[in-house]
C-alpha cells in the first residue's frame, strides 16, 4: 500500500466509522443503536427499539448481538479505536512537535464534530458498560492519552514547548476536543474544519508554541 | 449586606446549589431526580423511581412537581443560574482582565468538578427539555457566554490579551471548563482547586496573557 493509499484509507475510515462491521444487517443494527442511545439514552432503549429502527425483528437482532450491552461495547470500541488511530497517526506523522500536535487536534476535532452523535454515545455512556467490559475501553483511552502526551513531551524535549504540567495539559487538550461533540450540533456556526483550525491554534498557545498556518492537505 | 457577607453567601450557594428549593420535601425530590437522571438518564427514569429514592410516594411527588419534565427544568434552571452567577461575579470583580478571567475559570471549574453529577444532568440532558422550556435555558447560556466574552474583550481592548477570534475563544474556554464534569470523577487525581488553577493558567495562555499566581482567597 502506498502512502497515498494509506491516507485515502484513513480518510474513508474517518468518514464511515462502521465500514468494518459486516454483514450489512449487523452494521444497520449498530447505526440504529447509536441513534437510539443518543436520542433516549442507553437505559431507556430496548433491543426491540433498535431492531424496529433498523427495520428488523428482535429475533433477527439476536443473530448478531446477544445483548444490548454487546451493541454498546461494539460502538464504544470502534469509536475509541478510531480516536486512537487518529491520534497515533498524528503522533507518528512528519514535522516537528507543533506540526504533529496541530494535526492531532485538527483531526480529533474533525472526528468529534463530524460524528458528534456517535461521539456522544461513546463518551457519555461509558458508565453504562459493565465492569467486565470497561477495562478494554479504559485501555484504549490510556493509549490515546499516551499518543498526545508523547507529542507534548517531544516538544518539551526539543525546546519548542513550555509545559509545566504535561499530564494535566494532555488531559485538557483531549478534553477540549471531546467536548466538541456536546456543543457542535446545537451552537456551532462553524464547519468541523474551521473548529479544528481554531482549536489547533488555541492548543499551540496552551503549550507555549508559536501558532502556525495549517499544514496543506496531502 | 457587607462584601464579606456577600462572599460567604456566594460560597454557601456554590456548595449547596439546592438551598433555595423549599419546602424540604421538594428539595429532597430534586436531589433524588439529579441522582436518578445521572445514573439512568432522563428517559429511563420514572417519577415513581424519583419518589422512591426520596422515600416518598408518587402522590407526594405530584404535590410539588406536576411532571418529570418540571423536575428537569428546575434542575437545569438552577444549574444554569449558578453557572451564570459564578461567571458574572468574576466578570464584575476586581483586578485586570487576566485576574478576572483566571477567577472565572477557577470558580467555573470548581463548580463543575465539585458538582459533576448535577453538571452532567444540566449539560447532557438539555435536549430532553421540551421546545417550550428550552428557550429560557438557552437565554441563561447566552448570558454566561456574554460574561466570559466581556472579560476577553476588555483584555483585548486594554492590550493584555491577543485574541484573533473572540467568539471562538469564548466558546472554547467555556467548553474546556464544562467538560470537567465528564471526566472529573472517573479519571481525576486532582482536587477541584488544583484543576481550577491548572485550567486558569492554560486559559491565560490561550488568550496570550502572561500566567500569574492565583489571587489569594478573600
Amino acid at each position: 500500500m502506498t502512502q497515498d493509499e494509506r491516507v485515502a484509507d484513513r480518510q474513508a475510515a474517518e468518514e464511515m466509522p462502521w465500514g468494518e462491521v459486516t454483514p450489512d444487517a449487523a452494521r444497520r443494527l449498530l447505526v440504529a443503536a447509536v441513534e437510539a442511545f443518543a436520542e433516549r439514552g442507553y437505559h431507556a432503549t430496548t433491543t426491540r427499539d433498535i431492531a424496529g429502527r433498523a427495520g428488523m425483528s428482535p429475533a433477527a437482532l439476536y443473530i448478531h448481538y446477544k445483548t444490548k450491552e454487546e451493541l454498546l461495547l461494539r460502538i464504544s470500541r470502534i469509536g475509541h479505536e478510531k480516536a486512537l488511530e487518529i491520534l497515533r497517526h498524528a503522533a507518528d506523522g512528519e514535522g516537528d512537535a507543533a506540526d504533529r500536535l496541530a494535526e492531532a487536534v485538527r483531526s480529533f476535532v474533525r472526528w468529534h464534530a463530524g460524528h458528534h452523535t456517535t461521539a456522544r454515545v461513546v463518551q457519555y455512556e461509558l458508565d453504562s458498560l459493565g465492569a467486565e467490559h470497561r477495562p478494554q475501553i479504559v485501555e484504549l483511552r490510556r493509549r490515546s492519552d499516551a499518543a498526545v502526551r508523547e507529542i507534548i513531551e517531544s516538544g518539551v524535549r526539543s525546546g519548542e514547548f513550555d509545559v509545566p504540567d504535561v499530564p494535566g495539559t494532555t488531559l485538557a487538550v483531549l478534553s477540549l476536543c471531546i467536548d466538541v461533540a456536546r456543543w457542535f450540533n446545537t451552537e456551532g456556526r462553524r464547519t468541523p474544519d474551521e473548529v479544528g483550525a481554531l482549536y489547533a491554534d488555541l492548543v499551540l498557545r496552551m503549550v507555549g508554541a508559536e501558532p502556525r498556518p495549517a499544514v496543506a492537505q496531502k
